[in-house]
C-alpha cells in the first residue's frame, strides 16, 4: 500500500471501487437475463466476462490507493495478518458496505428500475454453503499465494479466480459480504434474498479462518511483505 | 507520447486506429447479428469479444506512436491536464472523426452493406445517458489510474473495462464521440439513431467533467507523468 | 522450485491444487449442463473458461512452492529430464491422485451430489485416444516452450493451451491421469466411463514419450535451466 | 530470432506450429459446429477462443526458436524487409505448407474423419475479398507494431487480433495461406472451397503489399530491430 495516499482517499478509493463492482455484478446480470431469452447459461456467461474483467480493471487503477480490497473478508483478512490496522479494517468495511449499497442503486438507475429493491432469488443450503466457503478460501489463497511469490499478477489472477468461480462453485462465488448485501437489494439475475444473507457471511468467514490456517502454514516460513 | 514520431504520423495513427476500433464495433455487431439466430446476448457476446480484444491490440501497436486515444473525450482530457497542446487535441479530434466514419464504410464494405446508412436503433432515455456517464468515467479513471501506477498495463486494462462495460452499463458503453457517430452511419446491430446522438455527445461530456474531478482529488497529490 | 519450501508443504500444494483443478473441472461442468437447457456447446464454454482461468491462477499461486504440476505425466516426464528426483515424483503423483479424488467429492457437495459417483459417459475410440496424445503432448511441448524461454508466462499459457484444447482435441483434452481418474467418479458433463479411463492414461503416456523426443531435440543444445 | 537454432530445427518448429494451428482452427470448428445445435454463433466463439488462444501459446513456445511466423505472408513480409533472408523465406514457406495439410490431417484424424477432403464451404466476392485485405493489414501492423515498441506482447496481441478478426471480418480472417490451403482440405465448419483459395491468397498478399507501405512511413525513420 502506497503510504502516500491520506486515509480519505483510501476510502474513496474503496468506496468507489466497491460501488463499480457492484454495478458490474448487477448490471451485467441485468443484461444478461434482458438479453438471453431465457437461456441461464449464456445469461451467467455475460455475467461472468464482465465480473472478471472489470475486477482486473479495478485492481489495476485502484490497488496502489488502497490496496483494492472491495471485500470485507480481504480487509478482516490483512488485519488479522497485522498488515493493516483495525481501525483501518473497519473503516474500510464501512466504505466497503456503502460503496456496495451505492452501487447496486447505480445498476438500478442505468437500467431503468427501482432505486433499490428486494431479492426474491433464494440460494441456500449445505451446497451453496459449501460453494460459498470453497470460493472464499480461494479467493485469499489466490491473493495471498500471488502476494507472496508475484504481487504484480494479484489484478489479473483475482479476475480469473471470479471467472472460474462463477462457474465451478455452486454460490456462484459471492465471496465478498459487501457485494453479497448489495445483491440482497436488487431483484435481478444476481440477487440473493435477504434471509439468505447471513448464511452466506457466515460461510464466508469460515473460508476466511480456513485460508488464514492454510496460508499460514504454507507460507509462514517466509518473511512477510507488505500488502500490495 | 513519444516525441519521435511527427505530427503527421501521430496523426495518421489516431485516424488508422479509429477506423479499426469503429470497423472492428461495426462489424463485429453485424457478424453476431447474423450468426446469433435473433439471440441478442449471442450477438453481444461476439461484438463484446472482439471489441475488447481489438482495442487492445489498437493500444499496443500506437500507443508509442500517438497515445492511442481513438476517442475526442480522451484527447480533450488530456488537453484540459495539459498533457497534449489545445492545437493537437483539435487535430486529434478530426483525424478521429474521419476515421471512425471510414471505419464505418470499411465494416459495411466488408459485409456486402451500402457504404453509409442511417441507423434506426433507439438508444434514449434518464437509463442509457447515466450508462454513458458511468462509461465515459469509468474509462478515464481506468486510464489514468494506470497511467499513475502502472501505464504497462493500460492496453489490457482499457480492452477489460469495454469487454464489462458493454454488459454492465445499460448503453453498452460507446464512451467514445467518434464511434458513436460512426454507429449513427450503420443501420445494425451496434447503431444509434442519428437524433439520440446529441445526448449521447453530453453525457459523454459529463463522465469526462466528473473523472476529471475525482481522478485530480484522488491522484493530485503526487506528481504528473506524461501520457504514454 | 524454490527450495526453502518443505516436501510436505510441496505435497499439501500439489494436493490441494489438484484437489482445486478437480473441482473446477467437475463443478463448471456440472453448472454448464444445469444451466445450458441442452445446448452442450453453451455448456462446454462455461466449462472452458472456468478451467482454463483456474488452472491459470492456481499455477500462479502454487508455481514457487511445489512447482505447481497437479499432473503426474509431468511430474513424470520432470523426474524423466533429472529435474525432480524419482522419490519426490512418486510423492508428487500420490498427492495428485489423492487430490483429484478429493476434488471430485467436493465439487459433487457443493452441487449437492452423492459423494463419489460412477460416470456413464463413453470416450473410447481410435479418434479420442488419438486427441489425448496430442493434448498430452501439446502440454509437455507448451510447458517445455515457456519454460526455455519465458518461464514467467507458463501459468498463462497453460491455461491458454487447455481453454484451446478443450475445443480442438476430441477428447476435450484430459491430459492428465490424476484428473481423468477424478473425473471417472463423477456421473456428470465432464466424466468418462471407468472402463474407459486406462486406455486414456495410456494414451497420455504416449504424448509424454513423443514430446520427451521432440523437446530433447529441439531444445537440447541449450543449457538445461531448473523447473520453476 | 535466436541464432543458436539450426535451420532444421527452425522448420521444424515452422511446420510443427502449423500444424497445431491447422489443427487448432479446423478441429475447434469441428467440435464448435457438432456441439452448437445449428448456431452458427456459438460455433464460432469455440472456434474463436481456441484459435485464439492457441495461437498465443504457439508464439510463446516457438517465437525464441523460429521467430513463430507459421504463415507465408508473416516470412514474405520479413523477407521484402530484409529481416530474413530469401532462401530461409522459401524454406519457411514449404514447411508452413506442409505443416499445415498435415494439421488438417491430425483434425480429421482426432474427430474420425476421413484423411483429407474437399470443402464445399463458398468464400467468394468483393466483401469477403476486402475483408482478408483488411485482416492480414492488420495482422502485419499487429506484428510490427508491437514489434517496434513492445515485443514481449507481440503472443498476446496477435492472439487478440485473431480473437477479433473472427468476427469482426466477414471472411473471419483467414489471412494466411498455409491455413487457407489447410482449411481447403476439411469439409467442415471452417473450409473453403478448393476454388476459392486462389483470390483468397491474392487478397492476403494485397493486404500483405499495404502493410508495407503503411508500416514503412510510420515507423521507417526510427532504427530496425531484429524480429523475435
Amino acid at each position: 500500500m502506497d503510504k502516500t495516499f491520506s486515509l480519505s482517499r483510501r476510502l474513496v478509493a474503496e468506496g468507489l471501487g466497491t460501488a463499480f463492482l457492484a454495478a458490474i455484478v448487477i448490471g451485467s446480470g441485468i443484461m444478461g437475463e434482458r438479453l438471453a431469452d431465457g437461456n441461464a447459461a449464456l445469461a451467467l456467461l455475460g455475467n461472468t466476462l464482465a465480473t472478471g474483467a472489470g475486477l482486473t480493471v479495478l485492481i489495476l487503477v485502484f490497488g496502489a490507493v488502497s490496496g483494492a480490497h472491495f471485500n470485507p473478508v480481504v480487509s478482516l483478512f490483512f488485519a488479522c495478518q497485522s498488515m493493516i490496522s483495525w481501525r483501518n479494517c473497519i473503516a474500510y468495511g464501512a466504505a466497503q458496505f456503502a460503496g456496495g449499497i451505492f452501487g447496486a442503486f447505480l445498476a438500478h438507475a442505468m437500467f431503468d428500475l427501482p432505486m433499490l429493491d428486494v431479492s426474491a432469488q433464494a440460494r441456500t443450503g449445505i451446497g451453496v454453503w459449501t460453494g460459498e466457503i470453497v470460493a472464499t478460501f480461494g479467493l485469499l489463497l489466490t491473493i495471498i499465494g500471488c502476494l507472496k511469490n508475484k504481487p504484480e499478477s494479484i489484478p489479473y489472477a483475482v479476475g480469473l479466480f471470479i471467472t472460474a468461480g462463477y462457474w465451478f462453485t455452486s454460490s456462484t462465488s459471492f465471496a465478498n459480504p459487501a457485494i453479497t448485501l448489495a445483491r440482497s437489494l436488487s431483484d435481478t439475475f444476481s440477487g440473493i434474498r435477504p434471509e439468505d444473507v447471513c448464511a452466506f457471511m457466515i460461510a464466508q468467514l469460515c473460508g476466511c479462518l480456513l485460508a488464514a490456517l492454510v496460508t499460514k502454514w504454507l507460507w509462514m516460513h517466509r518473511t512477510t511483505r507488505a500488502a500490495t
